[in-house]
């Protein structure tokens, strides 16, 4: 059986891939929501795709109720896609990183998407019906040198990912994480001239989380590394 | 770029998940050769399919290289996907395991999958293009106890795969490895009354397969693992 | 060269493991400092080992600064071998979790081994020598149902592990991480008696620890899993 | 408990590893027997370490046989611990290796490391003690370009070297798999004099190997990666 949707919430969206994400799954008939901690930036893509835009700071507890709350009427219920794809990148030798921004980027990373996680969970249950899936990179699966904040926030989330599958997966809902293994084309990172498809195109990155959305619950994956043709791994 | 293929060759055809396999790609507009041991039980297949038959033995290299000489003028033209879904299952205790029944299998499940993939990458990479896709199993990423040979040979499948994606993605060749992580439904092994959508559809997996086919080459994946949504894992 | 260490620092000390690595490093010749929310358990211990006692909430970047600043004069100079022991263990349907504990149970299994790390680090660095070693769990490499806030933890501590390591070896100082599979013994978790070892004695961990401080830096590990012989993986 | 050893058996051995780890067998009390295809080489070792020296193609069923069997009066009593350090090595495009010489190397690599496991594990279990360990390399995680036929080999050995762990760690045989993951200091390849310690010291891996053999049954570990500490991973 491939579930079918019909209501999609993109957490953490911005410009790159979250944009593609709505895009598509806009074209492919589910009705929109996007949340942010800042959506000014957003108001273009909600227009284009007719989604429906809160703020919302996803390491808040109650902010995150309260976008679940929102969101509900705005989509004719509660969504039964909801993608985690904000993360807290920062960088630095361990003895320079600043303990707060550490503990901001953990929350961000790994924290968030257990709340965000936790309230589509609440309302999927009683269906046994959705889909979860979460936004990995590189560092997800591999810890650089001078990248213990990042490393730490998405091996962490990587985790979430595998218990919430082993969990929900036999109630009915798919939990999936993509491990993006490059970077992503966007307008301040054009594709090299002399490097065709060396960056990853973001609308190829939102097909993938389409098919995905599309398995049949016989034959379902709960994670997938992409990266462009020439990278190195 | 998406890659657009034409031509298909399944080396260990069976009646399982080749089938659907063959289904799926003859429905998407792809010219078909099949390859076994014993090609009678594919008869009906190649009908139904147009497929090319041709029987091989995987693990002599020049059978196999008569293989692909036979399939070119078949095909009009040299296989651009090639799918290794042979496998040589064995269980039982170590000390109980027929020294040449084991290497008969780790043959199978390794050695024949390199010999597929070399002929097969001697073809595509002179138009830097084609895609060869490995069929693993749960056993390919955990070695069970009492299954020593099977764990040989699928890990090293496994191996033979990554290395190739590492080489061949750079030259325009997709390479890319499918962990089967529970039963495949057949006739013989009919899905449970009780517990639907516990078996793997193989149509399912040849969804997957296809999914993967049409993967951008600025987000390709290299291995992507399956399993029934009530699977324990 | 085999590092040769002198001072160890043990934060999250409490009466299992901890007791073990606190006796054999003790035994070996190192001045011991100990750390933990609550002290008072440990009286007996110090006494024993002769170690240094301190209270501290690892996940409060002042308290931890405040433990090192203690210790230094107490072990007659900064520690060179720092152990993280501490974790937070929370278990349920992600439904069900209270959002404070899971914050919680996350900056203690990751986001205290952050900040330990770090103060450690900031010690070892001007002289490129020491060790930081990190406890884990299965649940670091697995995620399993109804573990959600514990996987996201142990998953994140092993992510800051691997980027220490990849950072801190070339700079002389040897982080390694250890899994351990299996449940320890304690007063209140016996051996049973029909299945003798199937328990972690911890003082077999404690020589798992020490044979990892006994490496020469030509050949040093960065993980170590550890499980009884009759343990199921 | 701690499994005390008593006769050990090196196949594949050479002059390099193998010649630490036979010295500090034989230091720490071990008979000692050496197996290699040509063992010309060998002598001086042996006539150092007073080991029992035997030729043998471990790729040969009934030479491995005869091995064992010459072994036994040899060391007085069958063999306790057996290590595996042959490898077939091979490099080079896929388009370009040899088939033969391809599946020789898997041969040496995987089946050869069968062969002696299920010659130990036959006389160890009746007895339910004993250790086999066998010595992987980087490229047994990690498939790297140009390297399919070693890749295949050596993730074959661990398949096999992770299915045993399991079906034999609960009847009291220990099985240990060791990534060697860098360029190992010998003769012919010494010491950088500007990168001290950046290639593995052999000594220093035959004490990774011991300090495995030494280790309490309800704390085996089943896998090691050693690297220098300036190796980039």
């Amino acid at each position: 059986m491939v579930p079918t949707y019909q209501r999609a919430l993109i957490v953490g969206a911005g410009e790159g891939l979250s944009a593609s994400l709505a895009r598509r799954l806009s074209r492919e008939g589910l009705r929109l929501g996007l949340a942010s901690r800042s959506i000014g930036k957003l108001e273009e893509l909600a227009a284009e795709t007719g989604a429906a835009l809160h703020s919302c700071d996803a390491v808040d507890p109650s902010e995150v109720e309260a976008l679940f709350a929102r969101m509900e009427p705005a989509l004719g219920g509660p969504p039964d896609v909801v993608i985690y794809n904000a993360s807290g990148r920062l960088r630095g030798p361990v003895a320079d990183l600043d303990p707060d921004a550490v503990r901001h980027a953990l929350m961000v990373s790994a924290y968030g998407g257990f709340l965000v996680a936790q309230a589509a969970a609440r309302r999927m249950l009683p269906g046994r019906h959705g889909a979860i899936l979460f936004t990995g990179a590189s560092a997800s699966v591999k810890g650089y040198a001078e990248s213990a904040a990042f490393a730490m926030g998405k091996f962490g989330l990587r985790g979430l990912s595998q218990s919430l599958a082993r969990e929900l997966h036999p109630k009915g809902i798919h939990v999936a994480h993509f491990v993006i293994d490059g970077g992503i084309r966007s307008a301040s990172r054009p594709e090299p001239a002399d490097a065709p498809d060396s960056l990853l195109d973001p609308d190829a990155i939102a097909s993938a989380y389409w098919d995905v959305l599309r398995q049949d619950r016989s034959a379902w994956t709960s994670e997938v590394a992409l990266r462009p043709w020439v990278e190195r791994f």
